[in-house]
């Protein structure tokens, strides 16, 4: 069982390593060849014409809150702590009622498949979601056909009262899920995420290094996303929220540290050194009025980076072109300098650095790698002329550009059509769903901060 | 002769006032009914149904150099010098060769064919053109269906001498596009363009101003884009851009300031007085390095702003819905404030603010308006769920939501089919085109400058 890609305009196997005019065989989950490629005497199943077409690395998205999708348009451009309480605390509590009350299927399914299809259609074959209900997000996951790694949140202080329940229960579900989840189903793979040093109690984050550690799985952590964060861990610890999570065995390969925007000189080399992968949401930052992490400075210092939308509240979108395009542009104009970081970085960032991130062994399309790639059709105008496919790919294509997506050598998209999801069902599930969850999410909220 | 789209989910008359599933008459080149529409005893020739749908106003893109279609993925991520070098220049020579020498056909008309195409696609209805060939253009333009204002460039200093040539010739071309095509043609205006105080002589800026006031039309300038522009002035004139062009009476209502990156609160209070319009460009400034343009603090004085894509080649889109995404959430970042820049006032910069720009009476869908207006398709999983239409429009719709696009009244884009243009030619023919025509410029600017 195989399938051909024949006769590519584009094989972009790295953001350095571009093909023409070839063919791209898969086999089971992974690429075999990369090359000219007679079909004869193979069991192909497929053979798809890869003419006037770019096969790329599939994007991975690597930090998001799926659950935000429902929170979209609710309140925009108002401060954060507004936004908290109008709209994620209601919401984050209806769907911690939802989980705890076991009533699963009504949760995370609705927010897994819409956002899978969103982002299925946008070229992203992975994406790490750091959420509490993780049973309902994994259901929805393997039934869209995208990889997903459950980023299993904790936090036990700072935030309301009626979030904070129930932290023991918490923990020893975030364990379960990493135990039974974890390389145990294709596609699904788990960290653990003590979510902030802010949020988290010192116990709380070493409890979770070494219980990530026990496991062999990596950790997820926001890091220095506020100048009010820094400043609130500083007071408390001494220490700026990188060093401090450095100094408690936090940082090192297999960690993803999500914004570090904030983070001083030392600090940057402190997470060089640790091989921590960092990353970067530039639109998330930018709408929530967090700042813009000083990217171009991490690069040249060799800080292993990635690149996420973050929740879709806080972006509004779950695309990957958009936030490459995004970081490629951004940092040349914050630094005044058109050099300060290069289309083929920042594609690399959205690949390679991705892969890295989520701890999957894809990211490019050499042979011997996951098939998570997808097709790009290249008959645009705003495509023409082409002069530099990856540059294309970076500074013009768009998510609508996607035609099909492949992962774990799967067909998940197909010329536009989405076979693994009812979409029409899915999107108005979903818009149904996520109103009526968060109409009794602020109806509960009120009832329980009135008081 | 009428258009009537009926039930439209959402009319988005502006930023500010939208009406739910109405309808909306178009009688001519304009709005002439926006609610429930009985369509009995009218000449309905066209019903299009708007359920699932929105009626936006069309983007009006308020600086373009469409010519740098052509020169996009050529040399990404350079400074700025290298790159006029490399690929401006060479190109900027070819098109005034070929203009020069009457070879029309084989010039603008492919650029503004092929840029006309993506921006109707993407919901854009007007554009500002600034460039040296406009009768190909024009008829580019008027082919395509799209409105347009060109803005006939002019320079006379700095640049190297092969462009410097023909100044006297290029001052009465200007004068006799003005005279023969604004307003004598539907849907294609004028304006007079001296491209910067950098580049013109005092003598041409004030030639400018006269001739533009004696014709009756408006002027566009770039102002203040970089710090090297602003020094240089500074150095020749004592003044910095914006003070100089006001003292030299080039602000005003009708004139359109694109850029004003580098200004400083005085210069805002003078942009404030003069009625101009300031054109922003946030990806464009970001590509080259230029910087960031102090928006926020401008929106607060009250300066009218407009939003453009500017050149492809620093950009690389002619995508208004990006630009408009990028305004909402780049000032945000920059002052660290979510609250800095409302999604409305984004959409407000891209469509009444851009009308302003162009000089044309649109950028609202309020009866009495030009009918430029496009709807965009709703049943996408980035757009669900949809709980405020203006912000969704900002922070998740794409160009590739767009459906149907109505220029002047005139069905240009009908769910998804292009009714102007035949599409592939247009994209084959400046495909090649544009490669022979760089071919030919780098290797006519090599002649020149190896002496």
């Amino acid at each position: 069982m195989a399938i051909l890609i024949k006769q590519a305009s584009y094989v972009v196997r790295s953001a350095d390593r571009v093909e023409r005019d070839t063919d791209i065989l898969i086999e089971g989950p992974r690429i075999t060849a990369v090359g000219q490629i007679l079909p004869a005497g193979m069991d192909v199943l497929q053979v798809i014409d890869g003419r006037g077409r770019a096969v790329i690395p599939g994007f991975v998205n690597a930090h998001t809150h799926l659950y935000q999708n429902f929170l979209k348009g609710l309140s925009d451009d108002i401060g954060l702590v507004a936004w908290c309480n109008a709209t994620l605390y209601p919401l984050a509590y209806a769907i911690h009622q939802a989980h705890w009350g076991h009533d699963d299927e009504s949760c995370g399914y609705h927010w897994a498949t819409l956002s899978a299809l969103e982002m299925i259609r946008g070229g992203v074959t992975c994406c790490v979601d750091m959420n509490m209900n993780m049973d309902s997000v994994f259901r929805g996951w393997q039934e869209s056909g995208i990889r997903g790694v459950g980023a299993i949140a904790l936090s036990d202080r700072w935030l309301p009262a009626p979030l904070c329940r129930d932290q023991e229960a918490s923990r020893q579900d975030a364990l379960r899920l990493a135990r039974n989840w974890h390389a145990a189903h294709p596609r699904i793979e788990t960290v653990l995420a003590p979510s902030t040093p802010f949020l988290c109690s010192k116990e709380l984050l070493l409890w979770a290094r070494n219980r990530a550690e026990e496991i062999g799985i990596g950790l997820q952590i926001h890091l220095a996303e506020t100048r009010y964060e820094v400043e609130q861990v500083y007071q408390e610890t001494g220490q700026t929220p990188v060093a401090y999570a450095h100094g408690l065995g936090l940082l090192k390969s297999g960690t993803t540290a999500v914004h570090c925007v904030h983070v001083t000189d030392a600090e940057i080399d402190l997470l060089a050194e640790s091989g921590a992968t960092v990353v970067h949401c530039p639109k998330s930052n930018l709408k929530l009025g967090s700042g813009i992490a000083p990217v171009a400075k991490m690069l040249r210092r060799g800080v292993p980076m990635a690149l996420a939308a973050d929740g879709a509240a806080s972006n509004d979108l779950l695309d990957m072109f958009e936030e490459t395009r995004m970081a490629a542009l951004l940092h040349k104009g914050v630094g005044e300098d058109s050099t300060a970081i290069t289309g083929r970085q920042a594609f690399r960032m959205a690949t390679e650095g991705g892969a890295r991130a989520a701890g999957i062994d894809a990211g490019t399309l050499d042979p011997g790698k996951l098939a998570d790639l997808t097709i790009v059709n290249l008959d645009q105008p705003h495509l023409v002329p082409l002069h530099d496919i990856v540059n294309a790919l970076v500074y013009c294509a768009r998510a609508s550009d996607v035609e099909t997506t492949i992962i774990d050598g799967q067909l998940v998209m197909d010329r536009g059509e989405i076979l693994t999801l009812d979409e029409e069902k899915v999107r108005h599930e979903a818009a149904h769903f996520g109103a009526e969850m968060f109409r009794q999410g602020v109806e509960m909220w009120r009832g329980l901060t009135r008081g």
